[in-house]
C-alpha cells in the first residue's frame, strides 16, 4: 500500500490515468507466470500437493461463464443512475488499468453509485442475471486486485463520499466507503483527531478499499490494525441484501462478529458501502528522526533500544536501503539529508507532552549515538522539515517507478530476517537485476523486497519466484504482508496458508457469492473452484 | 468476564465447585424468561418481527436429537484418553456447573484431552455418533456459555496448559488453549512482557476461553480487543479437521483472515486449542489513582481531561458507584481509601518514564482537583498499594454474589448514557428491588449493571426484562458488550444485530458445524435453526 500520489493528491482517478491511455499492457503482465511444483521443504510440499500440486498455479485465469452485457442491461442501469452509468471508453480506460499500469481489463461499463441503495439494486440485478462485478475505491493496489480482469462491470464507490456522523467525545468516524483517506485525515484534524491508519496512497485510496485490503501502511505500529480499530461496516452482499453491521461501539459481543469477513476480503465477498472506525486523538507533538546505521543488525538494535526508550510515544520505525536512497536522489531529486550509510532509519514519536517526548528521544538518540548504532542523524519537529524526512520513505515506490520494470513483493517475516531476503535475492540473481532494493516496516516485522530490470524479463522473474516463497514460506512468514493476493498472488496462498485454510475459503465465498460475481479471479485461487 | 476468584486463584475448577455440590440449581435460572413483543422503536419492531416476533423468545431450549453417550462411545473415549475420560459424578459436578451457581447441565462424560490430536479424534468420533459436545476452559463466563445444558459431553481444555513458545524480541507468544491467564502473565512477567488482556477471572480462566469468548477486561482500553492482539489460532472443527492458523506474524493478508472466526463465537464453531498473542512490553511505571466524583457528569468530565492530560499513558479508566462501594464495606470488609462519593474512578497509567508519568498524573489531578471535578483521590505506586486500590474494584463482582440473587446485565452504551440506565432502573423498580449499582469500563463504554434481590423474583425480573434490552437498542448499544450470548442471551440477539446478520451467523454455524454437535444452545437464537 506504499503507493505514491503526492502530486496527484486529490485528483480523481477517472482523470488521473487518461494521461497515459494510449499504452497497451499485457494482462496481468507482472504476475508471477509459473511456479515449480519442487519444494525444498517438506510441510510446503505437502500443502502443494494437497492444494492442487503441480500444475495448479497459473497465473493468466480463464473468463468464467458469465454473461455479457446487453443494451437491456444498460437500459437498467441508466435507468437507476443515469449519467452515471458509464459506457464512454476514453472514461473506462483509467478505471481498467492498476496505478502500476500492469493489469488491464476491457470493461465497457463503469458504474457510480451514490448511495447503498443504488449499490444494492446493481448487485440485485447483477446477480440474477449472473454479471460479474469488480468493486473499485481508489484504485491503487499493488496486485491487480482492483481492476477488472475480463469485462467485469466495474462498480466504483467514488461517488460515496460523504461523512456520515463524527463523535468528538469517542472518536468514532462513520462514513460512506468512497472516503479520500486524506480528505478524513483533513477531516478530523479539524476536530483534532487522526485517522488510525496512514499511508502512501492516501490522495487517492478511498477508506472502502483500504478496509477490504485490511491496509497496514505507517501508524499500524501504534495504533494497531483495522480489525480492531474498525468498529462497524455496512456491506452490500452479492445477491443485493444489506447487511447493516455499522455499529459505533467500541465493545459487542453479540454472535459471530461479521464485519470480519469483509475486512481484508477485497471486495470478493461483498461490496462495503460505509465504514465506522475508531480515530486516536491528534497527539500534542510529533517528532520524526531520520537516521543512519552501518548494518541492518545495528538497525536492528536500535530498534529494540527504541522500543525500550521511548515506548508508548512510538508510532512509526521504518526502513530504508542504500540502494533505495540512491534511486530517490537519481530519479526524483531528493537530496539525503545525513551522512550516506548503508541503512536508514524513520523514527517517529507522537505523545501528549512535547518535553516528555524530546527528553526521550534524546536519551534515545544518545544512546544509539554513543553505542555507535546510528552513524548520523537528523531530527525535525516543525511539520515541513516532518514532511521532508516523511517523503524519503513515503516516495520510494515513486522511484522505483522511474528505474525500470520492477517485480515487487510484500513480505512479512521474523523481524530478524527480513533484510537476509534481499540479501539473499542480490546474491542469486547478480547482475541479472538492474536493481534489487529493501524498504518497509521494521515494527511490524514487513519488507518491500522489489526487484527491477530495464524490462519485462520472464528469465528473472523465473528465477525470483518461487525461490522468493519458498524462503518467505521456510521462515513461516506471509507472502502478502498488507498488500492482499488480488489478480497477482492468488495462486501463491498457500506457500502461506494450508489447503484446510484455503479450501474453508472457498466455503465461505460459496457461501456468500455462490455465482461468483463478486471480483472474479481474485485472492483466491484457480483450483478452488 | 470480571469474575473474582482472588480466593480460589490456581485452584482447578475441578475441585472449586465441589463445596456447593448439593444444591440443585434451576436450568437456566437466571434466564430471561420471556421478552415481550412490543416494542417502542420501529426499527426494532421491524427487526424482531423480522428475526422471528413474538412467542420466538424462549429462555428453555428443548433437547435437540442427539446421541446419547453408550458403553460403546465410553469405551472408545478411555481407550483414547485412559483416566483422562472421567465419568465419576463427583467429579463431573464442578463442571456441570458455571461458577455463578445459574446454570446446571446433566453431563455424564468429561473428557481432558492433552493434544490437539486428540482433540481431533474426539471431535471427529462425536460427529460421526452426532455427540453433543460442551468445550469448556476455566469455566468463568457469566452467560452459561462453559457448561453443558443437557447432556453434552464435557470436553475441557484444563490439561492442555503448556507454553509452546515465547520471542523475546517480537513478544509474541504460543501456548496450549488451556493455560490460565494469570499463569501466563507470571511466566511473561519474568521475560519483561505482560498479557494484552487482564480481567478479575484471571486466577481461573484460560486463554482459549478468553479468546473464544473475545473477553474484553481492564486494558481493551490500552492493548486494544483479542481481534487485533491474536495473531494465530488452532482450531479443531467440528468434524475433527485440525485447521491450522498458528501464524506469529504482525501482517498476514493471504486470503480469508479465518480465525477471527473463531474469537467471540463461543466454541460453537470449533475448538480453539492453541493461541498466538502480541504482548506488551513491560511497562518500566505503573501508577493507579483512586477518585471520588460528585456526579457521573464530573466523572466523564474527569475522563475527558485525563485523555488528553495522560493520552498515551493511560491504560484503564474504570468505575463504581457508592452503592458497589457499600457492598465492598459490607461483604469483603474492605475500607473505602478515600471519603465517601456518589461515584469512583480507578484510573492507571502505565509507561516507560516513572519521572514523565508522575508529572503528567499530578498536572491531570491538579486539574481536576481545583477544578473541582473531582472530591477526593490517593495514588499509589508501589504494588501492593496498587493491588489493593485495584481491588476496590475487581471485588465488586464478588461481593454481590454476598448480597442476594443477582440479574446482569453488560452493555455496551455511547459513554455519556452508560450511567443513565442505572438511574432509569432504579426509577422503574423501585423498591422491588434490594439493590441497583452500576460498574464498569468507562474507556470502553462498557456497563455492568447489576440488580439485586432477596431470591429468584419471576416478577422482578419481568420488570427489568426486556425493558433494559429495549432501553439499550433505543440507543443503538449493545445487549452483550463483553461476556457474549451464551445460554443465557442468546434469544435476545436481535436488539443488537439485524435479522440479516443473524441469518448469516446462521449459515455460518451450518456451514462449519452441519450436524450442530458445539457448543448447542448457545450463542444463536433458537428460532435460527
Amino acid at each position: 500500500m506504499m503507493a505514491v500520489f503526492e502530486r496527484v493528491t486529490r485528483l480523481k482517478s477517472a482523470s488521473r490515468f487518461l494521461q497515459f491511455s494510449t499504452t497497451l499492457w499485457p494482462v496481468p503482465s507482472q504476475s508471477p507466470e509459473r511456479c515449480s511444483p519442487q519444494r525444498s521443504v517438506g510441510c510446503l510440499q505437502q500443502r502443494l500437493v494437497h492444494g492442487g500440486g503441480s500444475g495448479a498455479v497459473k497465473a493468466a485465469p480463464t473468463r468464467r461463464p458469465f454473461s455479457r452485457v446487453t443494451t437491456g442491461d444498460l437500459k437498467f442501469f441508466r435507468q437507476l443512475l443515469s449519467d452515471r452509468a458509464i459506457t464512454d471508453p476514453d472514461l473506462l480506460e483509467s478505471s481498467n488499468v492498476d496505478w502500476l499500469k500492469s493489469v488491464k481489463g476491457n470493461s465497457e461499463l463503469l458504474l457510480r453509485p451514490k448511495t447503498t441503495e443504488e449499490v444494492s439494486q446493481i448487485l440485485r440485478y447483477c446477480n440474477e442475471r449472473n454479471l460479474a462485478v469488480s468493486p473499485q475505491g481508489g484504485n491503487t493496489g499493488l496486485v491487480g486486485g482492483s481492476v477488472p480482469v475480463f469485462d467485469e462491470i466495474i462498480l466504483s464507490t467514488s461517488l460515496m463520499n460523504q461523512v456520515l456522523s463524527f463523535d468528538s467525545i469517542s472518536g468514532i468516524l462513520t462514513c460512506q466507503a468512497g472516503c479520500v483517506l486524506e480528505n478524513l485525515a483533513q477531516y478530523l484534524e479539524e476536530c483534532d483527531y487522526i485517522m488510525p491508519l496512514d499511508l502512501g496512497a492516501k490522495g487517492s485510496c478511498h477508506i472502502g478499499g483500504n478496509v477490504s485490503t485490511n491496509a497496514g501502511g505507517l501508524r499500524l505500529l501504534r495504533y494497531g490494525s483495522l480489525r480492531g480499530t474498525v468498529l462497524g461496516l455496512e456491506v452490500v452482499l452479492a445477491d443485493g441484501r444489506i447487511l447493516n453491521c455499522l455499529a459505533t461501539l467500541r465493545k459487542d459481543n453479540t454472535g459471530y462478529d461479521l464485519k470480519q469477513l469483509f475486512i481484508g476480503s477485497e471486495g470478493t465477498l461483498g461490496v462495503i458501502t460505509a465504514v465506522s472506525i475508531l480515530c486516536p486523538r491528534k497527539p500534542a507533538s510529533v517528532n520524526v528522526a531520520f537516521l543512519g546505521c552501518a548494518s541492518f543488525q545495528d538497525l536492528l538494535a536500535t530498534f529494540q533500544t527504541c522500543r525500550g526508550l521511548l515506548g508508548e510515544i512510538l508510532s512509526a520505525f521504518e526502513f530504508l536501503d542504500a540502494s533505495c536512497m540512491s534511486l530517490l536522489e537519481k530519479h526524483l531529486k531528493l537530496s539525503n539529508p545525513i551522512r550516506e550509510s548503508p541503512f536508514y532509519v524513520v523514527i517517529e514519536t507522537a505523545g501528549s507532552n512535547a518535553a516528555h517526548d524530546e527528553e526521550k528521544l534524546h536519551r534515545f538518540l544518545d544512546k544509539v549515538m554513543t553505542s555507535a548504532l546510528v552513524s548520523d542523524g537528523t531530527v525535525a519537529t516543525e511539520e515541513s522539515k516532518i514532511k521532508a524526512l516523511w517523503s524519503m520513505r513515503e516516495r520510494v515506490t515513486e522511484a522505483l517507478t522511474h528505474d525500470g520494470y520492477t517485480y515487487k513483493y510484500d513480505i512479512s517475516l521474523p523481524v530478524e530476517k527480513i533484510y537476509d531476503l534481499v540479501t539473499d535475492m542480490r546474491h542469486l540473481l547478480g547482475n541479472r537485476a538492474k536493481n534489487v532494493v529493501g524498504y518497509g516496516h521494521v515494527g511490524d516485522g514487513n519488507l518491500h523486497l522489489n526487484i527491477i530490470s530495464l524490462s519485462k524479463d520472464p528469465a528473472l522473474l523465473a528465477a525470483i519466484e518461487p525461490y522468493v516463497y519458498e524462503w518467505t514460506s521456510r521462515y513461516q512468514g506471509s507472502i502478502s504482508a498488507e498488500h492482499g493476493l488480488g489478480l497477482k498472488k492468488r495462486n501463491y496462498i498457500y506457500y502461506s496458508k494450508s489447503p484446510e485454510a484455503v479450501s474453508l475459503m472457498g466455503n465461505i465465498k460459496a457461501m456468500l457469492d455462490p455465482k461468483g460475481i463478486l471480483n472474479p479471479y481474485k485472492t483466491l485461487p484457480d483450483n478452488i473452484h
